[in-house]
């Protein structure tokens, strides 16, 4: 285990590289969870991840002779990141391992801090083999994103910041994937306040350290499923399993379906950024998997930033849908001319915008005659939804709502 | 004109109810303007902008007597917000007059506040005329956005929190609507640091301010359009243009292609939301709209967040297409089975990912025999991209690329 010694110097080490991000309140949530709420935003941390604070401040422990021969890691997301910014800071070579679907936004954050990229691999576990390799044919330090005591004092960090910004935290909220950065933390705070409670959040997808709490004994996933690709970690590590044994008090999981929703309410109230990984706490918050009411003060980690937009974008769509600010409506007309404009005028007369539309006569499921139009409409909630449904039925028209 | 007091006096106002917001380097914006950029972040302001900075000042600056009888303000954005924050703060009635096609995410804005909503006028101008009209009536305070000298000190506050931060910053840019924002900041950073120089950017589509900056009086706009709705002012104020005449030293503009650039550019580098208006400043940099070289370190203001999520989809969804990261094709088939597969074969060992798929036989553009297929497809970047279009030039398909 680490000691406090070691989170203290890693403090040193960080302090001119990482950003101090900000803890603040996040008055929504503390309404909608009747506890003060307070985010610790990594997401805003440079290269949008916790993973740089562990990344270098084990780089920079390592003895000059060492360190001058240059590092490498294998990661297509923060680690990866994390590794090369470090790397660049220091001046010293690096190796990133990626697998050979990474992403080129991925693959060009990485480049951007002048680290060599090395694409190997069908997937992670690959990657990661071919990284070791790598590390050992040329003598190179091979940087472990979490089962390293430098690595997790350097995490560890984040903790000190809270306590020093916010006095009388009761509970802190942290994502678990490998399970680094929860053992820094949790080591922290249990050691300077033992009374704060630590609540550990992995995805669903992702449950091998989650089923190893619940079994008391370390276990691994068969795959993993998950939108937070941040902590979609396969296999329990035993190092990281025994601080979250040792000193998690609650352990629970959250579904694609809550995190998605809690990445738009990051992005809508917050007006942040945060991946999926680092969704997880909000998500349970807002889906009511803990219970608040012995607590007063609760810190919320949003531990990265680093989705991709394609991604935004998919959960701003569904979210639209799923808030009734957007409607999916196949409607069958008669198909004979002036049909569709009567139907648009229904529809202006409702004030409902059309931002989507497709015609299809050709359906072997139509009668001859008939026609269907797919509508995307926007709409202005629930009342202005039910509203537009209402008249069209009140007009004759058959619809199906699609989801 | 404000004096230096009235911001300390206004600090010390908001000391317990705005945040000090993060006021932080920007590494990337900094390696690609060659000067140190710091991003002063209102957009995680509570309320989500710099609004509330002067919304509060002013109200908390009325009389008792007058305050408690409460505050009336026009406004379909950041300002009712800040407002409606404010009153509910302490305590007042707050009725906010919004233009009828107020979207229902900021009209559920301001009602979370606990303000009184009033849907009047076709636009802001009708709905400002009512507001005004009603505070007589009822002899309520009315919250002017921005020519107010409570409201001005307010904003100024921003200054002084930047000052404090960032030592020997030459340079701030500031985005110009109705110009109470530059107005209060521009005044207190020229007297405590007349060498820093004021850097304005205003919507080319609202160039109100930036005219009468240029012909050195007053002129207002026929008309605003721009999706920088915070600074889509149409008329200028004589009050903040005497502050911007003395004070500004760079005017500049910025387009809304231009904009929505800098909003992607925030999401995905600094992980934050902005809107429109908060994101000009940024917007100028990466345009290359100022001359970078006299200075070392600059600060930018992202004075808000409050975006709506669809904007922010089309912007998405623009961005990509524009950084080579989906592409989307016309490609003429032969009507025939296998066409499609043959197709989609070749787009396959391109691993070109489709997103998107439509099929039209009964253009009249078309020879009969001959289908069109319009194809969404994700795409890694640049080269990826001409790969896919040689691969499929090569193999004989004729296609349109799609803008």
């Amino acid at each position: 285990m680490i000691t406090l010694n070691d989170v203290k110097q890693a403090q040193k080490r960080l302090l001119s590289v990482v950003m101090k991000t900000p803890f603040t309140k996040a008055p929504k949530l503390s309404v909608l969870s009747g506890v003060n709420i307070f985010l610790k935003k990594e997401n805003l941390q440079y290269t949008g991840a916790f993973k740089l604070r562990g990344a270098f401040n084990k780089i920079s422990s390592l003895p000059n002779n060492l360190k001058k021969i240059g590092v490498i890691a294998a990661s297509a997301g923060n680690h990866a990141q994390g590794v090369a910014y470090s790397a660049q800071y220091f001046n010293i070579p690096a190796i990133i391992v990626m697998p050979e679907s990474t992403p080129l936004t991925k693959i060009n954050g990485v480049k951007s801090y002048g680290a060599k990229v090395v694409l190997k691999g069908a997937n992670y576990d690959e990657a990661y083999e071919y990284a070791k390799e790598l590390a050992n044919k040329n003598k190179m330090n091979f940087i472990h994103p979490f089962t390293d005591k430098e690595v997790i004092a350097g995490q560890g960090t984040i903790a000190l910041e809270m306590l020093d910004e916010i006095k009388n935290l009761d509970a802190v909220i942290i994502p678990v994937g490998g399970g680094g950065l929860i053992s820094g933390m949790a080591y922290v705070l249990k050691k300077i306040s033992p009374h704060i409670k630590i609540i550990a959040i992995s995805a669903l997808g992702a449950p091998a350290m989650k089923d190893s709490f619940d079994n008391g004994r370390v276990i691994d996933s068969l795959g993993v499923k998950t939108i937070a690709d941040g902590i979609a970690v396969r296999d329990s590590s035993p190092i990281t399993y025994e601080y979250i044994k040792q000193m998690v008090d609650i352990y629970e999981t959250v579904d694609d379906e809550e995190i998605a929703s809690a990445i738009l309410f990051l992005l809508e109230q917050q007006k942040l950024v945060v991946e999926g990984a680092g969704a997880v706490g909000v998500a349970a918050l807002l889906h009511k998997k803990i219970d608040f009411s012995p607590y007063k003060n609760i810190g919320i980690v949003l531990s990265g930033g680093n989705i991709d937009v394609t991604m935004l974008n998919l959960i701003i769509e569904k979210g639209l849908l799923k808030s009734n600010r957007k409607l999916k409506l196949k409607i069958t007309l008669i198909d004979k001319p002036g049909s569709l404009m009567e139907l648009t005028a229904i529809l202006q007369k409702a004030s409902a915008n059309i931002v989507q539309i497709g015609y299809d006569r050709t359906s072997i499921e139509l009668d001859y005659g008939d026609a269907d139009v797919i509508l995307g409409i926007e709409t202005k909630g629930l009342e202005h939804k039910n509203k537009i449904l209402k008249i069209l039925k009140e007009t004759g028209y058959n619809y199906i709502q699609m989801t």
